[in-house]
């Protein structure tokens, strides 16, 4: 794919979500879950969110895309989060994996290696986290090795994931994104690194799980790829701007939402980002 | 009711709530609860939330009234729901049903029939919601029908829900608010048409829900329909002057929360709207 | 201890967070999960809430203390409660307990008994739940009667909770923090009181449980009376300023956030209060 090709189907992602309003339903975890149903809507999308597993199918099915945020498990999620994923897989459908607090318990554990068939259309997290999922999923064989090798002489920590991060997009066919001070975004073939956004993000719960949260909502009119790239542009973007904004955490999350909402279509395909392929 | 009469109801509500501070608790979903609490305090009530059936009785038996939200089920509230709402019947105690989500998931439909015999004082929705909880409640018969053409040469979705409306309120004995572009209010003998509010309050979760709550809170103070009249003016109100200090929904939400405990009795007595008898 | 000592060890504790960004993982309830997360992180602590009883114990092995808020109880808490207090008290780590909801429900009253032994080593609550408490683990003998006397010609309510305070510290070794217009904060031989805040934080939701969780935070770096009473001068100072920046409860918690962010290590150590030996 070409740089302005790119560019055209981001801008594409983000203006036909306002016009259209899809629906991506949620299972998410209960700190953030206001944040991300809020940043859902400012972005034009519309949000639900369940925790049983018949709704979360019913979701699924009314939906055109999923977002899948691990943060708070609770019992009923053992089966709730498979279900939905065996069936978005199944029907075809995209949905974002969130695999926040990998390495925290046995359920989890447990669940993200049932997910590991349903093959997320999308993975967002931190490089530990990107790392720790491809362990997780065995992808540390001669792929892993190779990619590695690429990263070997830098010590940023969204580097050291690369290669973790384009051994899952090699494994699902669709895309990854790991968030830092520097965002990479992978489809396996070709890597987009984005700068932007603010400090302040990391001092607000929830930019993580809601930047999932509006990649699901891109997912339902775009590619895993762009669709990732569109909401991590979205969120540099609205960061930088609401920390011009603020001095403080929280006016600028108010900040942000509104910046979420304000941000155009050329805006977001105008956020510098560096292509290089794998 | 005469409208004086009405309006003079609505902020005798208002005022003695910022008066007497009185608790309505709610076993309400987890994306909006926050903002349901927050709203209830900003409107001079007290909050409490539970899951647990004996804690939803006991608070049930400290408060004025009840909120009921059914909007992100778990396997406890199945037991939950329906006992609280229950002691809340037969202890004669008002308390208000939201039934979001209707139509999602089989634990939900359960709930709902076994909540028809508890006869909510106040069913708020949407308009499909409340025609959906007309259906599933078996209120299609002759009365429905009859209503049904008051609406036929509209397309409005707010009056293509008043038969259901005014249907439900027959058979509760209570009200039922249909929120929308215009909200309609009915015991089910008068219709009340009220404008206002803002196109933000659909950019923002939970607009709905607080709005459920508040009507709770006014319900320890006054009938149904009065208080579902009071909180729906007062967020008709609040909602209109937040949108004249915020250009997105970010800061709007907080404006919005600012005027819900600004907006004055005589504010909220004097907000317009249109009666009709049934 | 003598006040400048105190004062000194309050401003290391500010500044030490603000450092180490040290983990305080909490259970908590679903009401004021975001705003218990977003002030720890503006505070400079980091923050991670879970339900499942292994996974509280891998945060409480990861972080140097943990929060317990016992406001929206749910079936699989009953395990996990105690099982976390369990392991943090015999490891020897710092945990506060905010009792919220005392008095509501059996199983909030089975897993107060349960924690008993398990020492909290700071106790967060109103004069109400600190009585309660005290009550419910029997320190009813001639201790509080000892201590009930001093507090007789008052009707302050947190002078009435003075006796249950500080015989609850006496009893965990700990402190316990009792929550007013007035905080009062004892380790069970000195009595600290403190002024300051803003009647807007009575009209937000979670003021309280969110102090509780800054607490937990400090109680990363320091001991349990150093904790509170650094956290409520926290609480005090940045309450009263941000009461000078709005005026309703939606524009007071974004400038109160705002605030904790903001404030001062030394601003912290110089807020007024007043010692007294038991």
């Amino acid at each position: 794919m070409d740089e302005q090709s790119i560019r055209n189907q981001m801008a594409h992602a983000v203006e036909e979500v306002r016009t259209a309003c899809p629906l991506a339903g949620s299972i998410t975890n209960n700190v953030t879950v206001d944040f991300v149903a809020n940043a859902q809507l400012a972005a034009g999308g519309s949000a639900a969110m369940v925790y049983l597993a018949d709704e979360a199918v019913a979701l699924a099915q009314l939906g055109g895309a999923f977002y899948v945020n691990m943060g708070t498990l609770a019992p009923v999620l053992e089966e709730s989060i498979p279900v939905v994923a065996r069936f978005l897989h199944e029907a075809g459908k995209s949905w974002v994996l969130d695999p926040v607090g990998l390495g925290i318990g046995a359920m989890r554990a447990r669940i993200l290696q049932e997910l590991r068939s349903c093959k997320p259309s999308i993975i967002r997290g931190n490089a530990s986290e990107i790392i720790g999922l491809a362990g997780l999923w065995g992808l540390e064989g001669d792929a892993l090795d190779a990619h590695r090798v690429r990263g070997v002489d830098t010590t940023d920590e969204v580097d050291v994931a690369t290669a973790a991060a384009v051994a899952l997009a090699d494994f699902t066919g669709g895309a990854v994104a790991v968030s830092g001070e520097v965002d990479l975004i992978t489809d396996g073939k070709t890597i987009c690194l984005l700068q932007g956004g603010s400090p302040f993000m990391a001092k607000v719960t929830g930019c993580g799980c809601s930047l999932g949260g509006v990649m699901a909502v891109y997912s339902c009119v775009a590619d895993p790829f762009i669709a990732a790239l569109a909401a991590a542009a979205l969120y540099d973007v609205a960061g930088a701007r609401a920390e011009a904004q603020a001095d403080a955490p929280g006016s600028f999350k108010v900040s942000f939402i509104d910046q979420i909402y304000k941000t155009t279509p050329e805006d977001v395909a105008s956020n510098p980002f560096a292509l290089k392929e794998v």
